[in-house]
């Protein structure tokens, strides 16, 4: 009744921004991720008898709190698939994505979370039932369950029932890697979460948004195919422009960016029309991706340190998918 | 045949981004404006017998290229409206629009061309009339014709006879006042004109844009009546941060904002947490507008321009429409 199994955190490219339903975390767009090989959790779901509350702990310390209730509403979905619903379970996980490097650690801590607890309770599910289990725990991370260019379809059943990523190209398919470029900030910020659904419900640019995606999604899955760097680079960076478009938008109005965050765009424009290839997306935070090519690194790495206020820049290649470490 | 004009500067709480006639000049939507005192273009045209052209002196310095083109565009109008289509003009304009300000010149050039002009070679318009003919110059400058709080009503014949600017509230209404930061920059800017050419053309957030504005323009009118700052303010920077979310979305996607922009958006917004009530506004430019109230002065000025990168703080009051300070 134990299982261990290791996830990698995944990049968007097209992001993932609303959901059509707040519990079963459907999105109102499909989005589209590369994974990254630099940053992963691995967890341990050890399903015991004479529990009488489920157990986590991340990094060696017990958590409580709201992180504890989304891991223990996430079991309990695992106990209701299996009809085990008296068994709780001890979660052990070990996050390596530093939070210097700037990446919510969700994506990679449900996948993880998902599989480890599927196998541990003795579930042998398929990698589609597997991202729609994940995509209950955290909707970015059903893409990680895959190495890396990954589709999450957004479906259109009410139940879930077709909302599920799949894989567009493993990681052996292209090299692009990350550059996560962190900045200094003591600015408070508004979750994802509450920050789409306010943009969801208030602002006047998200149709304009939803209707400009099957293009981006359509276009960047020709360029991964072809290798066209230029092309998935420019929908990459104009997509997470568009994102950032609708929360100026929202009621009250709100935006992720800071100076810096704006510098670190400049200086990728710059690079640009030096003739180095490198395009930026950004998540819902202030802090910078930086996508390149492998033979850029040096330069894009030097270049990236050298901004005013960037405390940290941490490079990324491709990384895979779900691995399992140990079934017992 | 010659007479003299000053006409002052304005700045857009609802902003003017979109054309539907490029060559009438006739906007996608109404917009509203603060004109201002401290900033102010004073012109004289004087149609002379024996000239073969115009001519066109800015600041002791004669003018040729486009801007000469434009003024010389703007004459022939006059000449066709009054039917004497074989006089030429000596324009002199001098402008107290200091460029460290980041103020445009165009809104209280135009302005003061139209009514020196009109006058000069015996057209006595109306104000209705005037702005109609202003607007043929520069859009915003049709707003200039009148002080304090001024609407263009963007009117729908396809002519443009009911495409002028109306006066809210006159200068003496309320002191509310602008601060214009101005920021080191030597970043390349795309001009207003092709910004929202673009914008109009390729953004999928231009109707979302079009939908909020007539919400906007009641709130804010509603605000000027009960002198309700809080409302103006954050009406007027809503509106600013939905115009610049606009170009976000277009294809190539640009913006006017850069690292220190998002900085003075910052301290505005610190200083209304402390309970100093101020709010911005951005034209299609890197430079921010604050505004404030006249017993919040000092605090303004010292905290902006204490801000690094800003170069100039400029404080203005509510200003007053055209003036003739001479005819021959």
């Amino acid at each position: 009744m134990k299982a261990t199994a290791k996830a990698h955190t995944n990049i968007a490219l097209i992001k993932y921004w609303g959901k059509r339903d707040e519990d079963l975390i459907l999105p109102t767009n499909s989005s589209l991720s590369l994974t990254l090989d630099g940053f992963y959790t691995t967890t341990t779901v050890d399903f015991q008898e004479g529990l009488t509350r489920d157990v986590f702990h991340l990094n060696k310390e017990e958590v409580f709190g709201e992180a504890y209730n989304r891991v223990s509403h996430f079991l309990e979905l695992i106990r209701n698939i299996s009809g085990k619903q008296d068994l709780y379970a001890k979660v052990t996980s070990h996050n390596e994505v530093p939070t210097a490097a700037g990446f919510a650690s969700s994506a990679s801590g449900f996948a993880a979370l998902a599989a480890a607890g599927s196998r541990a309770i003795g579930l042998d599910l398929s990698d589609e039932e597997l991202s729609k289990l994940t995509r209950q725990g955290s909707g970015s991370a059903c893409r990680s369950i895959y190495g890396g260019f990954v589709e999450w379809k957004m479906g259109e059943n009410p139940d879930g029932s077709d909302s599920y990523a799949v894989q567009i190209a493993p990681s052996a398919h292209w090299d692009v890697r990350i550059a996560a470029v962190n900045l200094s900030s003591n600015m408070k910020k508004i979750s994802s979460r509450a920050g789409m659904k306010r943009t969801v419900e208030t602002s006047p640019f998200y149709d304009g948004w939803l209707e400009s995606l099957p293009k981006d999604l359509a276009q960047i899955k020709e360029g991964i195919r072809d290798k066209d760097f230029e092309k998935i680079g420019e929908i990459a960076e104009a997509n997470c422009l568009k994102m950032h478009a609708t929360t100026l938008g929202a009621n009250p109005p709100f935006t992720y960016w800071h100076d810096t965050t704006m510098s670190v765009m400049y200086v990728v424009q710059e690079l640009r029309a030096k003739g180095i290839p490198a395009y930026f997306t950004i998540d819902a935070g202030p802090n910078v991706k930086v996508l390149y090519l492998p033979e850029d690194e040096a330069v894009i790495e030097k270049t990236l340190r050298e901004i005013p206020n960037v405390t940290n820049v941490t490079l990324s290649k491709p990384g895979p998918g779900i691995s399992y470490l140990g079934v017992e």
